[in-house]
């Protein structure tokens, strides 16, 4: 049957053949699992992804989302499998069993949130955004804090947010004016109002735990003089009982491109003058508080673009070898209607999908495997480089990956011809659920900025160095295998392209020309994306080739063409190779281009008045 | 004031500066114009555009459509701006005076109808498919087919279809299975059903009139033995007058991704056995005379996405300009909120719409100056040239513009941020609406299969020289030019490029790898459309250069930059050198590293099974 969602097969291939994910049982923090509960936990996903929550994917969509008096209702459909969420303890898959999680890892946690994003993320955001908020109690809060909400916003009985973004304050946060002032009895009144609160508020949690980025009276201007408060929708008492609800009024829902099952609030805190919060660690250190949990979610909106991108290859695949119209181009005019993929152009379209989804999955899945290496490490030494590689990376999974998912959904519409455009198939609405990832939790913009501004010359470049590296010992290791030489050498070019632009543009940082240099700040990050898509797909064709090989060796004498027709691993891993073949030399010479663009390009994007683009 | 939907100053530096439309008048033809007639036009269009078919735009959207017993209702904002539309005579702005039109030039037409078709599409539709309709009884009806309808059509008092597509014949035609069978009294009898006619049913317009394809019964199979047909709503007596309603009945309307206020209608003819239909033009030669229209259409898709990105490209502009958020990159903490256009990758964001918008801009202007030419010739042979330069150029203007029109709207709705995604700004609506010019009138992967298959072997190879030649011209003139020298140097080389990739790929055609030619007729048509932007705008500079040297004499001694500031006009064609140095120094060598792809890439997109795409 056909597989919808994310492809199993590749999944495994990621984690088994490509990452070693059973590898992990060996340190204690994973000892007690094993393969088999791990694929035990991602079957389960997958069922449950389709059969719960993928009904509710258009219904969702459909029923949007209902204010009324200050309230806000989401569509019923989401009730039942939210319950089934919340019991199935799907939020919580990679925490701690002592705070109520599964303590799997993180790269398992990706799989199986795969199935579960890619069926709705409008559904799904209901429990991730609380575990968010659970995250910042679970680092930051008081015993008594985490006892009091981390329970239940694990379990995503309760729901969260992040009361960040003000009309005036948007990527630049330190703008910001929602108030806080202490009370007697420590507690603090906050009154603000606060925009695009993604489950602002809903009906489908008992209760609704906002984080608020504050200042307090008398604090330093801009970002250093925020703070951070929790501002729960019905008050808890110090006995976990509920007491009111709080002064949090719900003043709009906006219309939305998509996401129309996931409500986006203004909130407004205070208007009675009876909001109360409690600090949430230190004073005016509520940045970076919210920056640890920004940088997850950056993380996460990262893989969502990528499952959006993941399930609409895969509908566009389905599509594209049950429709039938057409020739083949080669055949008479006599000659029947053919299934679509059969069309050069189609094929062109669905393994630029392929080749997409594909390396986004390893990229994607080896930043999960540095956090599991992280919370694995020995030494300090250890823990850092993986941390330090997750910070790195995390501008580039998040940008690169909204874009890419984007693309691919766009490249799905149009394998679909005019059903595409319909509401018929589910594509259209996965290139508008897609498209807010390149915005939300920083635009891809900042990401960029803090690509070139913050991370690539962290530790004065080393670790940007140590990804060149673990780059480059990938290249090696493909080189030596029969028939992957080309690819390898054409990789290490195009890592050497990376290496030497990053070095050009981080002396143009350095220098007088900043702001020449953050113009090329996206475009950076779009060849440093590329670079590791051709870095991942290579990798993967250097685990295929051997295995390929075996499986020839032992069809002794068959035809390779036959072995693959025959033989489903025959032709996944030869999918791998022409996939990586097709990156290799079909696209990444699009990333040269890219970078001899950054070499050649002057300062036009600084140097053209803002006058000069007309429209005045 | 801001400008919307469209920069009028850019539009007057293409008709005026850059081609020389005021030359177009001394030709018979156009004699009785003169510029200032061709203000007034485009002038009258904005004005009607902004102020009536604009507050349609989001209206018709949230309107949407409604079928009620075999009967669709439109927004009824539409109803005011039709009837102006009507009496305006803006639909038949080109067509001769003999039959109803103005007798404008297409270019001046085509500027002023960027002002109707951005203020909305949805809106103009109705008047464009009925002009369509029109043209087809124009060239191919009998005498009284032409009394009878055209009028009516070109006035848009009547609406009109294209009922091509059955839902097992999207893009192949030639497989349709509507029926025709001859009546005693010469009409036929119609029976059949068709999907995805856009405006099948309204109740905006008197009467509607369908060109319907279909097969007489013992035709030829596939598209040799199409016949078309018209098939009045109501029928149209010999005198004139109304008969009975037509047996044909709208059974679905489509729920889309956008174009929300068109509707898209299924169609069944003939239920009843009662649906009369008259032949136009000869049996089995529908096909041909469908192409007619389907040619024009596709200028007109091409020219609907560059309109989107055009509007698009301004909206982000003003909203650039004034909204306030972050500091000065190179300013300090306590500095205040600039304008977001102050930021180098906002600027980039909008730098690069203003390239493919005004290069577009440029590119389709082209192409109707080539309509015009080609009307204007005096001998067979130049009217030839400018004929087959248009049908070169007409699956490059479709697909590229329509991508690229679909890019200008996605960053636009990037420089929006958060606000971006909502339906408070009009972009959001833009990219919805826009997204269905890269599929209707054969998607992008059947124009860039015409480009290949057809058009790029025109007289083996000469129009594609020719426009090779053109382009190169452009390049000797610019390269003498103060200041321009590199840049035309870097168009030279892109040229040569594509010509190059262009002999290439002509031969895969006609050897045994046209498979693999085919799956590089997307990207080809993307290098193609990439080179003509490159030119274009190297023109342009080549204009703009000696002007702003003649502005920059007369104020002699003061700096460039304060003159830029000071002086509109420098600041405009200071702008148009920028434009074209970003675009020649930053984008082209991106369309370098796409030749070389298509020269380095093999064969994996034919070669990879079918099975290898996974997913099973």
């Amino acid at each position: 049957m056909a597989q919808i969602i994310a492809d199993r097969r590749d999944i495994d291939f990621v984690l088994y053949e490509q990452l070693d994910t059973e590898d992990l049982t060996r340190f204690p923090k994973y000892s007690e699992f094993n393969r088999k509960l791990f694929d035990m936990t991602i079957s389960e996903a997958r069922n449950f992804g389709i059969k719960e929550i993928l009904p509710t994917f258009s219904q969702g969509d459909r029923d949007g989302v209902r204010l009324e008096a200050g309230k806000v209702f989401v569509s019923e459909s989401f009730r039942k499998p939210h319950r089934l969420y919340v019991e199935g303890e799907w939020i919580a898959m990679k925490d701690d069993p002592a705070v109520g999680g599964q303590g799997l890892p993180h790269i398992v946690a990706q799989a199986a949130s795969e199935y579960l994003v890619g069926a709705n993320f409008a559904f799904t955001a209901f429990g991730t955004l609380g575990h968010g908020a659970g995250k910042l109690v679970e680092l930051y809060g008081t015993a008594e804090q985490r006892d009091l909400y981390l329970r239940h916003l694990y379990s995503g009985k309760w729901g969260g947010t992040m009361l960040l973004t003000e009309s005036g304050a948007g990527s630049d946060l330190g703008a910001l004016t929602t108030t806080a002032t202490k009370n007697p009895d420590g507690t603090y009144s906050i009154a603000g109002s606060k925009i695009f609160i993604t489950n602002g508020d809903q009906n489908l949690t008992e209760n609704i735990i906002h984080p608020v980025l504050a200042r307090i009276e008398g604090a330093p201007k801009g970002a250093k003089g925020i703070s951070l408060f929790i501002v729960p929708k019905i008050w808890v008492n110090d006995d976990g009982s509920f007491g009111d609800f709080n002064d949090v009024v719900c003043t709009g829902v906006e219309e939305k491109l998509g996401l129309h099952g996931s409500p986006t609030c203004s909130l407004t805190l205070g208007a009675k003058g009876k909001c109360r919060g409690v600090l949430l660690g230190e004073e005016n250190k509520g940045m970076q508080v919210m920056f640890h949990m920004m940088n997850e979610a950056r993380l996460d909106v990262g893989a969502q673009g990528f499952t959006h991108g993941s399930a609409a290859y895969l509908y566009a695949l389905n599509y594209a070898r049950e429709r039938h119209q057409g020739k083949d181009i080669t055949a008479g005019a006599d000659s029947p209607q053919v299934p679509i993929i059969r069309h050069p152009d189609v094929r062109r379209m669905l393994i630029q999908m392929k080749a997409y989804t594909e390396g986004m999955r390893s990229f994607i899945y080896y930043v999960s495997r540095c956090f599991d290496m992280e919370a694995c490490a020995s030494t300090a030494e250890e823990k850092n480089y993986y941390a330090q590689m997750t910070e790195l990376l995390t501008p580039v999974v998040k940008a690169y990956c909204s874009e890419r998912g984007f693309d691919v959904c766009t490249l799905a519409v149009q394998v679909y011809g005019g059903y595409g455009f319909t509401r018929e198939y589910p594509v259209e609405q996965l290139l508008r659920d897609c498209k807010i990832t390149s915005i939300y939790e920083g635009t891809n913009g900042i990401q960029a900025m803090d690509l070139l501004g913050r991370k690539l010359m962290m530790k004065k470049g080393a670790v940007f160095q140590s990804l060149i590296s673990e780059m480059e010992s990938t290249v090696l290791r493909a080189a030596a295998i029969p028939g992957l030489a080309d690819m390898a050498e054409a990789v290490k070019a195009a890592i050497s392209g990376l290496n030497e632009i990053a070095a050009h543009i981080a002396k143009a940082v350095m220098s007088d020309r900043v702001r020449a240099a953050f113009a090329a700040s996206h475009p950076f990050l779009e060849i440093m994306g590329d670079v590791i898509m051709g870095w991942m797909l290579l990798w993967r064709a250097s685990v295929a080739a051997p295995k390929l090989e075996k499986i020839a060796e032992n069809a002794s004498g068959e035809a390779l063409e036959a072995i693959i027709e025959n033989n489903r691993q025959a032709a996944f891993y030869d999918g791998q190779l022409k996939t990586a073949a097709y990156f290799i030399y079909a696209l990444l010479p699009i990333t040269a281009g890219k970078i001899q663009a950054l070499k050649k390009s002057r300062d036009e994007v600084i140097q053209i008045s803002e006058k000069s683009f007309g429209g005045l």
